[in-house]
């Protein structure tokens, strides 16, 4: 079994930086009055994660509210990895020279529905931790 | 670009088998007023989701709390793949006879200080949906 491993707090910018590399995570939400979560194909712009949405169950999460934003890289067999947490106010991005500009950039989403909808999460509180494999201490 | 994936509903039985092929997920949680996902390496027993903890954040998030158990396996090349999502009242597993038939099952957390706690959550509400590549229709 390997060693139990060492935890690392990541700070903003280096966050900002893993968030840059994946491009699939998780909306967390309110649902009913039940913790909820589901996937997201995004786009990270600057600090603000983008992504499409038909109209339906996303939309109705992530209009307005604070929505969290989840994203994690782990390995099981090396216990390594890292995850990542945003949390913010959650927006439609409305304006069209902006949606002009970005709208190549963010992926399609999953549904089948047209995802006629750009939805903007800024990320306002941003935290995140790695898991490393323990160092060898002395002694 | 891909054909827009069709989204099917999961059913319970489904949802179980696809958490029984992974082994790590999501707690979904409300953390000082905020949304909040932080991964676990779990073991599906039956119909309850089993971790370890150390007595820290995400038990803290999940004693006692209705909380809830993301998992999700997408490829975005294809859009495919499926999304799980539980929710259930979390409680610590206190009685002994049953710690010691699971002790050796439930894996290790990642955290470094030792996991004494094993926390599980019973998947009371369990939603799934896949997404498909689209079928060809005719016309």
């Amino acid at each position: 079994m390997a060693a139990v491993a060492e935890l690392v707090e990541l700070d903003r910018s280096e966050c900002l930086r893993l968030l840059a590399q994946v491009d699939v995570g998780r909306i967390v939400f309110t649902e009913a009055a039940m913790p909820a979560a589901l996937p997201v194909h995004y786009l990270l712009e600057g600090e603000e994660v983008l992504f499409r949405s038909g109209g339906g169950r996303y939309f109705t999460a992530a209009r307005p509210a604070v929505v969290g934003f989840q994203v994690d890289n782990l390995d099981p067999a090396t216990r390594t990895g890292w995850s990542v947490l945003g949390v913010g106010q959650a927006y439609e991005v409305v304006d069209s020279v902006r949606l002009a500009m970005i709208t190549g950039g963010v992926p399609e989403g999953w549904a089948p529905e047209p995802a006629s909808h750009v939805v903007a999460v800024p990320l306002q509180h941003l935290t995140g931790r790695r898991f490393c494999p323990r160092r060898a201490t002395a002694g």
